[in-house]
């Protein structure tokens, strides 16, 4: 029998995992990561977010580690993983809904500089001079980095909207009304063209620390930045910088280099910034349970599941 | 030769509008309205916001009236306006294009309840706990009221980015993929079904005060509120009750009973409220003046163009 061990979401949510699995797959023996009494032997998947270093090599029996967000950054961390069991990252179509639904938020605060009329209500003042002439999406173009399963969507989401929408990738993509960069070679073309970047990028060797000044500096004049891939894709000093000299009118943050973001950050105060406490795509437990058990009923008849960790890849 | 005299955007623009009709319509003679020298008898049209009550009586050869926004009440309050010349309200494709744009960010903002986002970060607090369960576009339901040329344009719109879509209009209207409803009589089934309110109707003595507390109490419980019509469509101090009371979780707001909205209304700082300063739709001034050459040109040649007032209507 598969045997879940859970640690996602803090201790207290554990019985709501329970009682989740147990209406969905009541066969699943569904366990605490923090009950003293489990027995490693017996654990065959494990369901976690920054699981504790070591633990996992502790599960002789581990068929596969699923992440319960749609990074895995958090659990290749751990030096001692067991490298032959199998990462799944978290999937489904109501974490991709709930990413573009974000940037569309994102894209359109940025397009229309909600920053200031928020700035406006603050100080109770109607301030319509001085304000930029208003742009409009349809000549507005949005280039989204990275196009896997969450990016492919907000790409196509956005020409929906009426966007202009470029994507940059590792490998080549199709994707309806997108025009599609590829590589380190098609990064300056696909910059030179964008209003607005919005970074989907998962966390690698190959992307830490991607977005530097003068990746930001290559935008269109001033342009607008959203990231909702990772904290460490960006050099925070750096975005600081693109801001406070006006290479950037603006920036939508929902990840940041350290979580939560500290009290003293100047990302806080900065004009034209909005920052969200890493909500972009939060799918519902129950939807995420669902997921859960698609996978492991899978890999219980053999068969194989897409969004599975490539770790030359990275993601 | 046509004469055009011009009361839009304060005296200090009207250099900027001829410069701009000279290139556009070298022909077109334009005069500005504080211009003590203007002799109205030879004045044929008139752009103009806010015209002083009893001026455009005094222009005899008055040909047809201009409005510089979507809007026509801002002319229609003059008791003494020469009834028998017809007004043209401001259109174009820019026009509802930024409508569009503004709404889509005020239902995305309502969406995700992104007020909780902007207290978070002013007072620097990573608030995720306590947060209501995301919502997704594609199970949320945003109601139209008023499918004329804009609100038709700003629910196809809201269809292609995924939301479920209903609409409101006096007439009965075909729009694809919007559940359209007709009527007072067709009223609570639209609101019933709503979860999200976009009030897009013209001020009219029938839609004056429209939006009451029992309007909103009969939306989707709790539901949000967006205002880009006119402010006298709502009663404001029904709106303030169903915000205290939580019957709205949230209101975005463009245009108000009194504008500027005075420093001492609730509204500023009620939660869950947001406040622009009646920027929902501005097209450019080149935009507008090559829509005004398009319409005295056409007038001009006899035929007729779309977008007249009618009196009986009240729009």
């Amino acid at each position: 029998m598969a045997c879940l061990v859970v640690k996602a979401g803090g201790r207290s949510v554990f019985p709501e995992w329970k009682a989740l699995f147990a209406e969905l797959m009541p066969q699943l023996d569904v366990r605490d990561w923090y009950d003293s009494a489990l027995d490693p032997t017996e654990v065959t998947y494990a369901l976690v977010w920054e699981p504790d270093a070591g633990r996992l090599a502790q599960m002789p029996h581990l068929k596969a580690v699923l992440s319960v967000a749609v990074g895995v950054d958090h659990i290749t961390a751990d030096p001692n993983r067991p490298r032959h069991v199998p990462i799944i990252r978290m999937g489904g179509a109501e974490t991709a809904i709930q990413m573009a639904d974000y940037v569309q938020w994102a894209v359109f605060s940025l397009l229309r500089e909600a920053p200031r009329w928020h700035t406006g209500q603050q100080e109770r003042q109607w301030t319509r001079r001085g304000m930029p002439q208003t742009r409009l999406s349809t000549e507005t173009r949005v280039g989204v980095m990275g196009l896997g399963s969450l990016g492919g969507h907000v790409a196509q989401r956005l020409v929906q909207t009426g966007f202009q929408v470029s994507g940059w990738a590792r490998h080549e993509k199709y994707i309806e009304g997108v025009t599609c960069h590829t590589g380190p070679e098609g990064l300056p073309a696909f910059l030179g063209e964008c209003d607005t970047l919005v970074c989907l990028l998962p966390e690698t060797a190959e992307t830490r620390g991607i977005i530097t000044y003068d990746v930001l500096a290559q935008l269109k004049k001033p342009s607008g930045f959203v990231n909702v891939g990772r904290g460490a894709l960006v050099v925070e000093a750096d975005l600081l910088r693109a801001l406070q000299d006006e290479t950037l009118h603006g920036a939508v943050l929902d990840v940041f280099s350290t979580e939560p973001l500290p009290e003293t950050s100047p990302l806080w105060g900065q004009p034209g910034v909005l920052i969200t406490p890493h909500v972009a795509s939060e799918a519902s437990r129950a939807t995420r349970a669902r997921y859960v058990v698609s996978v492991i009923q899978a890999l219980e008849q053999g068969q194989d599941v897409p969004l599975r960790y490539d770790a030359e890849r990275g993601y």
